[in-house]
């Protein structure tokens, strides 16, 4: 990891330093998925039969998961892991259960009411990627709020042969529907439906650059389906006060590392000193790791930051706005109000970032590339919408008729003005 | 208007009648746009001022509106007008300011601490077309919001020569700068920042062809900037039972109408009889509108459906999913929970579309297009983003560390494991 000392940059080298790489998207990748999307609004099922076989290696002789393969798949999850994610599942509930709304009611003026409600989005469509890692945590942090928020049709999508643990997962969320199929054409099938697939208002779930690629495609045509959001490369950002312990900050940076050789890797310390000593520690940790290549390929393109205290730190990290922040110091809250921008933040030594990656009960599909600056964290609001309401009595009316006359005449508006002429009118007569 | 009788039609002619028409864009915009943006990215200013001279016929000395210039345009608004401003000020403030949330706490397990906190979006920048009418009541219901949310940094853009108006709307809600800009220039200038122009974070207004398609364009590079809304024609729905005012019912429809001939205006009703006298009313206060060119050609291409009872009434209208629902029925609050999609709902004989528009307190800014499916009315949220908290005690993380440790372990993400792991470890050793 490449050691910088912040203060020493000047303002062009601070923003060189804390950009994320381009990311590359080949050319010829937009016109692939066009390719396979219409494909699969041409030929619907057929279309996505053809591509389990070519993509997924799967001969399925029906796109939906039947009850009995639901069944037995979940016969076959292995009984502790079922109470892990039990576990998940409780305190993943608890949290979005509390993010429910009430009625926002205000009376403006006297006899004016106006309100603002929710309403759940009608369909939505979970898909899950199966590649290197079969994530069942994402079907948990994607199914518990769809149910929560009362959408009436939630169906998940992964490609075949879907994971035993995905299953159990759609299962114990009640999932309506299970599709195998994956990739830009399950995407497609979902924005625009086929026979066997419910066409869904909302696409929700992580994939691969084809995925994301149909994600953007679908969700710029009108009569497709809008999605959660632009999902880049995973990323953490640390901060590490001399009190942290060198080896819990090597093994959270590491647990970013590994999720791809894309990752970003960010520690912000206050000494030289510590930051030798992170280094020293995640050469120890990467040894015994499995996916100890694509963790150092990523660490290689990292940074570690030295700030001159804490303040500075926290503009590290402003400037940066991770998707995760880990603050590790000896008082973490007190950075709290400082922090602008981040998608999910983890307070002390305790609260490592696979807490919230799976059980501590914050979802952890978040804003990445630095859009945590405009955009939130995925949150029980994204599977519901709000309205407003108004309702003025006569009363209510009278009271700003007027205003709204002048208002519309000065914006040149005459049937909105007649609109309340009219009423007033007849008000006046009866 | 076409008469249509919803129960007559078959599942495909339903659909066929609550379709919006295609929007045609020209397929050379987006090359137009695209070299406007690029200009103003290229030549910063320079690009701005000529803008200005070709596009709006304006010679102006300086981007920024000076203190001096914005204090003499206020002193030229009427004092009436200006207190009818003020009227809608406060209640547009009111209601927003009642959205502000308190940190929402959750603690899932014990010693498990989970937080949603908001953030304000630092820089944003509000765009108000000049057109056919300057709409300053949309720089309230942009200014305002970003105020409450606290927005460290709220600019205002409009076409050469602003509205007086729309100036002292700015100066009313504190706005930090003015820029005499329009168009995609602008939308490029908010986006990518010029010499006199500040970067901003997420763009929010509406605008023709050009500023929609800029919009869009900026949106979709990850260097340019966040935008409120994809924007469609405007459209509203009313639903009228026996006991309406037939009269009231048309100057709502031509409010609506006055907008642009793309205008959707939908009447749904229960009889023939009430719907032939709506529309004689619509050829009698056509005829003193000044817009009644515009108003009758949205109106050629509108409808009435005919619905049995309430109830079809209601699946009309969440068919079709307007921005603007009316209801002026008898007891027009039975119906509110029935409505599953509407931006902004409108109950009763005394709550027109004209008292939203400009001061009752509900936010103007609406999804269009069927958008009401998935997105909500705009809101102090779209001014700020949503961040999660964690945090573990000891004890809490003990709790948690077996479940996520298994559930990593079978998603095959040891580096995560092992940040779990090693925390026990330490534990145990003390």
């Amino acid at each position: 990891m490449q050691v910088l000392n912040y203060e020493n940059l000047n303002e062009k080298e601070k923003f060189e330093a804390l950009k994320r790489p381009v990311m590359s998207v080949k050319e010829e990748l937009g016109g692939v998925v066009k390719g396979i999307i219409d494909d699969v609004k041409k030929r619907g099922d057929e279309a996505l039969y053809e591509q389990a076989l070519k993509f997924d290696k799967a001969e399925i002789s029906s796109i939906q998961i039947s009850q009995k393969e639901l069944d037995e798949a979940c016969e076959r999850v292995d009984e502790n892991l079922k109470k892990a994610i039990q576990k998940a599942y409780e305190n993943i509930s608890k949290f979005h259960q509390a993010q429910l709304k009430e009625v926002l009611r205000v009376e403006t003026s006297k006899g004016v009411c106006c309100e603002l409600l929710t309403r759940p989005i009608e369909k939505v469509g979970l898909y899950i990627p199966a590649g290197s890692a079969p994530l069942f945590s994402t079907a948990l942090m994607l199914a518990i709020p769809a149910k929560i928020a009362k959408c009436e049709k939630i169906v998940l999508a992964s490609p075949a042969k879907i994971n035993d643990v995905v299953l159990f997962c759609a299962k114990l969320c009640k999932v309506d529907e299970i599709y195998q199929m994956g990739g830009a054409g399950a995407i497609a099938a979902l924005a625009y439906g086929t026979k066997s697939v419910v066409k869904v208002d909302k696409i929700f779930g992580p994939g691969n650059a084809f995925v994301t690629e149909a994600k953007r495609q679908v969700s710029s045509d009108i009569m497709g389906a809008s999605i959660d959001m632009q999902a880049g490369p995973s990323e953490v950002l640390v901060i590490a006060d001399e009190d942290a312990r060198a080896d819990f900050v090597a093994s959270d940076l590491l647990s970013q590392a590994e999720h791809g050789a894309d990752s970003q890797v960010i520690l912000v310390c206050l000494s030289e000193d510590f930051a030798k000593k992170v280094q020293k520690e995640l050469e120890i940790q990467l040894k015994s790791l499995p996916r100890k290549e694509i963790a150092s390929k990523s660490l290689s393109n990292s940074k570690i930051f030295i700030a001159k205290d804490l303040n500075e730190a926290l503009e590290i990290s402003n400037a940066y706005a991770p998707e995760h922040l880990i603050i590790q110091t000896q008082n973490p809250r007190e950075l709290l109000s400082g922090i602008k921008h981040a998608g999910s933040v983890f307070l002390g030594a305790y609260s490592p970032e696979s807490m919230g990656d799976y059980a501590s009960g914050t979802n952890h599909v978040l804003p990445t590339y630095g859009l945590t600056k405009t955009h939130s964290s995925l949150s029980l609001m994204d599977f519901m919408k709000t309205m407003s309401v108004q309702e003025l009595s006569v009363d209510g009316f009278k009271n700003l008729a007027k205003s709204v006359e002048l208002m519309a005449e000065a914006e040149c508006l005459m049937a909105h003005k007649n609109a309340v002429s009219l009423r007033l009118r007849t008000l006046e007569n009866e």
